[in-house]
C-alpha cells in the first residue's frame, strides 16, 4: 500500500476495511433513534409523452399509482438489493410528485422513517430510483429516449451525524 | 373521457388499457428472438471522493466489484422490482466503468441479454441504477452530495421494433 | 400401509410419492404448450365499505389499482410461494373486476397465460387470493369482518389433460 | 370531489390519502406492543379428495406438513407481498387443522405474534390462505372444483385499537 | 500482471475476465439441451440425536420432509442466491435421504433437472445444502456440535461439456 | 406412540410439537439481548485451482470479494431460507479467509451479530455455506471435485443458554 492509499484511507470509508475490501459497518453499538430521509429524483420524457401522461390520465392517473406502489415496495427491499444494507424495520414510506412543464419532468420526493441503529437514505434512493424505473417502464413504447435523474439525497434526521440538508 | 384524454390515448401506452389502468402487455403470441439492451448512467461525486475511488482503490477496487455484483443481481430481479415487467430467462449481463477525470463522474454501461418474448431494456436499466446506488451506499460516509444519474437506455436490438440506438 | 391407504394412491396424487412424501413432479418430458387458466374470487365487505369503495372512489380508486398489481407481482412469484411448483415464463397476467351490490362484494377474476410444460392454474389462484388480501389490507382500518373467498378455477387450457370448465 | 365522496372520506380509510391514493400509515409514533392475531380458513374438496387426505395419510401426512410450513414462510413475507405492510419483526406463526366430516372441509386456524408498532392480521390472513392454496396444489391433480375460503380474522389483540373477537 | 498470474489465466475461470474481474457467463449462444445433476451432502450429529432423529420419529417424521421442502425452494432461488448464477427453467427437484448407522450421518442427495443453455450443478448443491441447515436448525436445540458437510458434486449430463461423474 | 418415541421426545426438539410436527418456536416472551454468532466453513480445492485462486488472483481477487458478498446477502435471508427462523434486525455480518497450503483449502469464518430475542447460529451457518457455494460456482469451470465442508458453529454468545464454544 502505498502513501497515496494512505491517505485516501484516512477518509474513512466505513464501507471499505483497512486492505480496502468492502465491509459491512457495525451497527451493533449504536442507538436506536427516529430517523428520517428524503431523496430526490427527476423523470424527463418527450413533450408528447409529458401531455400524455400529465393531462390525458390527470394526477389520479394509474401510472403514478403504480410507480408510487413500485417505490415502496422497493424501499422495503432496500437491504435485499444493496449489499451491504442493514435490514431496518421501516415505519413509513411516502412518494410525492411534482409536474414541471417547462422542463417535461415529473419531480420526485420520497420520504422514510424508521426507528434504528442506522439510517434509511438509501431506502429514499431506492423508492425514488423505482419509482422513476416504473414511470420509463410504463411509458417506454412510446418514448425510447426517456432519462432518469438526477437523484440525490434531499435531508436526512437522526442518529449521530444529526441533520443533514442539501444546500 | 373527453377528447383531450382520447388523443392520448391514441399515442399507444401498451401498458394501459382504454380505461387508462395499468396492464400487463399480453406477449404470448410474440416470437422469441434475440434481445440486447445497453444502458448507461452516471455517478457524480465529490473531487476528493473521485480521488478516493479512482486512485486509491485502483480498478481492481472492492467497490466496483461489489457495485457490478449488485447490478447483476438486481437485473435478474427485474420482473419482481417493475410491477409490469415479465420474468425472463436473463442470458448475460454485463457491467463497464469508466472514469470521467474532469466531470468527477464515474459512468456505467450495462449489457443484457435474453432470448425471450420480450426485451431487456428495463433489465439493463434496473442493472445500471443498481451499480450506482451500491457505489453511492459506499461512499455516502465520506460524501453526502453524491448524484446518480442521468439514466439512460443506449440501444436495444431484437424483436419486431427492431434495432434502436440513442442519438 | 393397509388396504385403504393402497385404494387411495391410486386416485395418484401426483404430488405423493409412493409412501406418503411430498414431491415435485418431474415435467422435464411434458412438451412445452400455450397454457391459460382463470381463477375466480371474492371479497365480501359492510354494507358501509362497500358503498365507500364503489361510489366513492369509482373504478379509478387507488384501491384497484394497488390490489390488481399486488396480484400480478404475487402470482410472477407463485413458484417461490407455493412450494412444489415450478418456475414458469408468465406471457400474461389480467385481473378484473365486477362489484355486486346485493351481496355487497367485489368479484375478482383472475386470468395467465404462459407457453410451458406444465400449467399457470396456481399462478391464477395466486393472483385472486393477493388481490383480495391486498383490498382486505386497505379495508382492514373501518372493517373488521371482511371475508375472503370462496376462490376456485373457472377454467384452463393447455397440456395433456386439456380444457377444463367449471360448471 | 362531491359530497358523496366526503362521506366516504370521514369512514377513514387509514390507506388512502385525502385525494383517494393509496398510502402507507406512518405507524412511528405508535408504541411497540406485544400483539397477536388468528385467522381462519377452509379448503373444501370432494368426497374423495377428503377421505384420501384424512384416512389415506392421516394426520402426519405430508400434505399438512408441507402446507403448514408453506403458510409459515409466506407470513413472514407478508410485507413483501401486500403493498402497503409494514416489516414487523415476527415472533410466533403457528398453523392448526381441523377436518369436518360433513362438510368435506380442511379448516385453517392461523396464530401470528409480533412485538411491534402495528398489528399482525395480514400476517395471519397470508398464513392462512397459503396454507389453502399448498392444499390445492397439491390435490389439483386428482379434483379441480376445490375451493378456497371463506378466510377471515378471528381474533386480535394488542395496540390502541385494542382486542377484536369475530362475532 | 506477471507471468504466474498469466499461466494461471489459462485455466480459463470462466467467471472470471482477462483482469481477474468476476463476470457472468455469456450463455446467449449456447443450445437448449436437456440437462440433469446430482449432488451430494452429509449431515453429522451425536448418537444421541441421531437415535431420536431416526428412530423416534422414523423416515416419516417431519423433520426431513420440512427439510426436503426447504432445499426444493432454496434451489428454485440459486440464481437469486450465487451472483453469477443464470435464472433457469428448472423441470424437476429431488431429495433423497439415506441413514448412515455407524457414522451417525444423515446422507443427502438432490437431483435437479433442466432444459436449458447452462447446468444446474448449483441448484443441486444448493438444494443439498440448505436440506442440511434445515435438518441443522432443527437439531441444533439439543445438539450444537453438528457437522454439515462434506457436499460436492455427484454427477451431471448434458451440454457441451457432456457427462461428469464422480470417482 | 411407543415408549422409544416418548423418550426420544424428552430430548426436546423444540421445533417439534409433541405428535412430532414441525413448528416455529414462540420467543414472544424471550428478552432482547445482544448476540452473537461464528462458524466455520473449508472449501477445498484441486492443488491447480488452488494455486490459481490462491496466487494467481492473489487475497484481493474479485472471487472472495463476491464471494463474501454473497454470504452476507444470503445471512440477510437466512429466514426466507430456512423455513422455521425468524426474522431478526442483523446489526453485522463478516466474513473471514485463511489459506490452508498443505490441505488446499480455503478456510471460512462467518460473524453474525443481531440485538434480538433469538440467536443467529443459522444466520452465521448460511453465511458460510453461501461463501463457499459462490467459490465453488466460480471454480466449478475449471475444477469439478471441488468439497464444501465441514460447516459448523464455532462459538455464540447471547440469550438465557449463554455462551458456547466448541472444543
Amino acid at each position: 500500500m502505498d502513501r497515496k492509499q494512505k491517505e485516501v484511507r484516512s477518509l474513512k470509508f466505513t464501507h471499505l476495511d483497512d486492505k480496502g475490501k468492502a465491509q459491512m459497518v457495525d451497527i451493533s453499538h449504536k442507538e436506536q433513534t427516529d430517523r428520517i430521509a428524503k431523496a430526490y429524483g427527476r423523470v424527463k420524457v418527450s413533450t408528447d409523452t409529458y401531455k400524455s401522461i400529465k393531462e390525458g390520465y390527470g394526477p389520479k392517473g394509474d401510472i403514478f399509482s403504480v410507480a408510487k406502489i413500485a417505490g415502496i415496495m422497493a424501499a422495503k427491499k432496500t437491504h435485499e438489493l444493496i449489499p451491504l444494507c442493514h435490514p431496518l424495520s421501516i415505519t413509513h414510506i411516502d412518494v410525492d410528485f411534482r409536474f414541471n412543464d417547462e422542463m417535461c419532468t415529473v419531480e420526485i420526493t420520497s420520504t422514510v422513517k424508521t426507528t434504528g441503529q442506522t439510517g434509511v437514505e438509501m431506502e429514499a434512493l431506492v423508492c425514488a430510483t423505482h419509482v422513476a424505473l416504473t414511470i420509463y417502464d410504463m411509458c417506454k413504447a412510446i418514448d425510447k429516449g426517456i432519462e432518469l435523474g438526477p437523484f440525490y439525497l434531499l435531508e436526512k434526521e437522526g442518529g449521530k451525524s444529526g441533520r443533514y440538508e442539501r444546500k
